[in-house]
């Protein structure tokens, strides 16, 4: 963890932020049970309390008085049976005295104190929970229904929050170029694992355990497919054939839970055919376009409009869509090769802050949500700032069944030449996705060597010592 | 999957089984939120679904009728939405033809007929939710308060389930052996990685990514740790020291989600020191004593109850104890070098059936939980019968704070010479675990060869190539 000096500083700027005053509950994450109660899934601590107490064991809950300025940490003890199981663990005072905390107290003094606030009117401000063990417990501690939690949550919370978690600190970039160097290590060893007759599965197992050797493990369930069109493909099943694309989208958490997330996709074989390589080439583009273009003040939707019209302008080229491109991208013909935005935050969690709800991650009062074909699932539409870290993950994908759908209706006709599509129904897709840290000047790549990405680079990396 | 017969078979049991009537309610899993909601953990599904069912799909409900002989599944099919990030997917109808079932439809339809059942006094049986989500379910779907769920259960219907998943048929042992295949494999890369230097994550790592690949990952978080006398010790921090005994517990899911679980624990450099074989050698003579034993219509507890004196008389022979070791026995001075029980059943979880409660699953009317130091702990007491699949795992462990409190409080002062212990106190664990079958003439080792076990095997295996 980094000095309890940064925790105590982040709970400070917290308080301040929350200025309606009460209390500010943020309750850790406990062990998320697999097939039965003891049988946990490998532990994840919640990120806003990694944020703000730095502490990787479950069952713990932070309270910040906003009013008395004070800081708690609740937990309790274990006792001699769990440290036959456990070993001997810090207690919670020290645990406390680890992120700057004086104030401990086990786990039934958090209800007194809660059962005070809210017989006195003060308000608790609490994020939307996400696992259902959480929303229970907020159930019971704030004497509310759980269907009811949803529409108690503090927005003033999740923007005080959002705006200190957005910029990273040199030492938490520190922290993701870690994770991006696992993320090398998984994606240059995938590369040299691929060739005709491998096997999905052992790719995917082989970067995974990359993950658990160097860090926490996977930021997110590996994408390791031959079917690229299928965004979120979390099947392995495949065996890898020569003549189409692997896309692999994977990412790891270093051991303080910051992330990384990359993809790159590559001919099986190891050598583009000249149609992979003409879409290929686009997507390239469009990943380096984003680079050229993203420096603080801009907004995130327009680098994903100029992103997305380097797209059409490429499959113009080939035939594929015609007419006029800025129409094209006003009509949202892009959504049908590129059905997501550009990129999205990313920190201790891949999708940075996605918990607290993308409206107020993504969005602002200046960027609302559009409900325009194209630009309506974007993750992150706002003006980038000065240490914000964003992925840049542009793809072009022949979904078949979507295809058809616009097809039938319609959609764009007088842009899309679906008959010049027949030859890709069976090509997949391809996505590049790189992390870029916006700076003073501009934004500059993540990670301290970037994993091959040209087609002469990935030719060479692939085939060049077979 | 198996053929849709075995699962039409396994319902007709289950209904035949519950002779109160009414409904079985059986919801399968849903994906587990990580860090925020779409963010999952790997997912697993319920083990009772997947024994009736067979479905490795998230958000499916099972219902029997008991009355009316019906079966029906209950999930909705994907949106053009969800295709675009998930790829085509079976729908609810072709999933329920997969298992033999011919009535499905809508989640909105299982509501509905549940509330029809309740309202006409019909019993719903349902076992006791390890997830809170699937709480929150049942709470919302039988109008009762998520409180009050626990009171609910149907113990019908959770000894009936018992019944059925406790012996397993030989294509059930058959996947349980695949299981044991990729669990030889985890052992053995961890053996050959094992050395001075290496750190403990490393090996777990590169298990897990195994486990990935040749399955469906780890069937519970494994165990690789220089400090064995810490029984659950989740932590991969530590540095291998010559000198120390490493110990590995871990085991895997093979694709049909059947598990396997071993432990091996050996010398760092390869070579056990005179201390360390002599407590070897009596764990191992432990581990083959229960193969030698066990048998059906032998209580498991009789067989804890002989390897545990084969331990405390080994223990005597080293000077660690002393006394009558029948009279020790029955002291409970075992529980202090083994403070767990023998072993656990095994199939689709690792701990067979634990969700559905270990009274229902290792007790029965006949053996009931004793409150009684060395026996409390069991996991598994009752009769064993043929087609059960058990842990064998005694280890001999030497816990610092677990015999300054013995020693401070005086337990069992009369058998533990605590002054020979002194030399043991940086020691660490020792266990030893195998996988065996109940058949008719006694039991068998499953897996189709042995990780290595013996010191000689273990001394060749690891140092014989270097």
């Amino acid at each position: 963890m980094f000095s309890k000096e940064t925790y105590i500083k982040r709970r400070e700027l917290l308080r301040e932020r929350v200025s309606r005053g009460g209390l500010i509950l943020l309750p850790g994450n406990s062990e998320a049970p697999r097939n039965y109660p003891d049988n946990g899934y490998h532990f994840r601590q919640d990120s806003n309390f990694l944020y703000f107490y730095g502490l990787k064991l479950p069952d713990l809950v932070g309270l910040l008085d906003i009013d008395a300025g004070e800081d708690w940490l609740f937990g309790d003890d274990l006792s001699m049976d769990d440290i036959i199981w456990t070993g001997p663990q810090p207690t919670v005072s020290e645990l406390g005295a680890r992120c700057g905390i004086s104030h401990t107290a086990p786990l039934a003094v958090l209800q007194e104190k809660l059962t005070l606030a809210i017989r006195k009117g003060r308000p608790v401000h609490f994020l939307p929970p996400y696992r259902a063990d959480n929303k229970l417990k907020l159930s019971r501690w704030l004497g509310i229904c759980p269907e009811a939690i949803a529409d108690r949550i503090s927005i003033e919370l999740a923007i005080a929050i959002v705006s200190l978690r957005d910029k990273k600190s040199d030492e938490e970039i520190r922290e993701i170029e870690d994770a991006c160097e696992i993320g090398y290590r998984m994606h240059t060893t995938a590369m040299k694992m691929c060739r005709p007759g491998a096997r999905e599965r052992d790719i995917a197992g082989a970067i995974e355990g990359i993950a658990l050797e160097m860090g926490e493990g996977v930021s997110f369930h590996s994408i390791v497919t031959q079917h690229g069109e299928t965004l979120h493909n979390h099947g392995h099943d495949g065996i890898l054939e020569s003549g189409r694309m692997l896309l692999v989208d994977a990412g790891a958490e270093n051991l303080m839970n910051y992330c990384s997330d990359f993809t790159r996709s590559y001919p099986v074989n190891g050598r583009f055919t000249p149609m992979q390589r003409d879409i290929y080439e686009i997507v390239l583009a469009a990943n380096a376009h984003a680079f050229e273009m993203a420096k603080p003040g801009l907004l995130y939707k327009e680098v994903h409009l100029a992103c997305v019209k380097v797209i059409l302008e490429g499959l113009k080229s080939l035939g594929l869509v015609r007419g006029n491109m800025d129409d094209a991208v006003a009509n949202g013909v892009h959504a049908l090769f590129m059905p997501h935005g550009l990129g999205h935050l990313m920190g201790l969690d891949v999708h940075d802050m996605e918990d607290i709800g993308e409206k107020y991650v993504g969005y602002d009062l200046e960027t609302e949500r559009s409900t325009q074909l194209g630009v309506s699932n974007l993750r992150m539409a706002r003006r980038l700032q000065v240490g914000m870290v964003m992925t840049d993950e542009p793809g072009i994908y022949f979904i078949p069944a979507y295809i058809a759908k616009w097809k039938a209706e319609g959609t764009n006709r007088e842009f899309v030449n679906f008959d010049k599509l027949e030859p890709y129904m069976n090509f997949g897709g391809i996505r590049i996705e790189d992390d870029l840290l916006i700076t003073e000047t501009g934004n500059r790549i993540l990670g301290k060597r970037r994993i091959p990405v040209t087609v002469q680079e990935i030719e060479e990396f692939m085939v060049g010592d077979r």
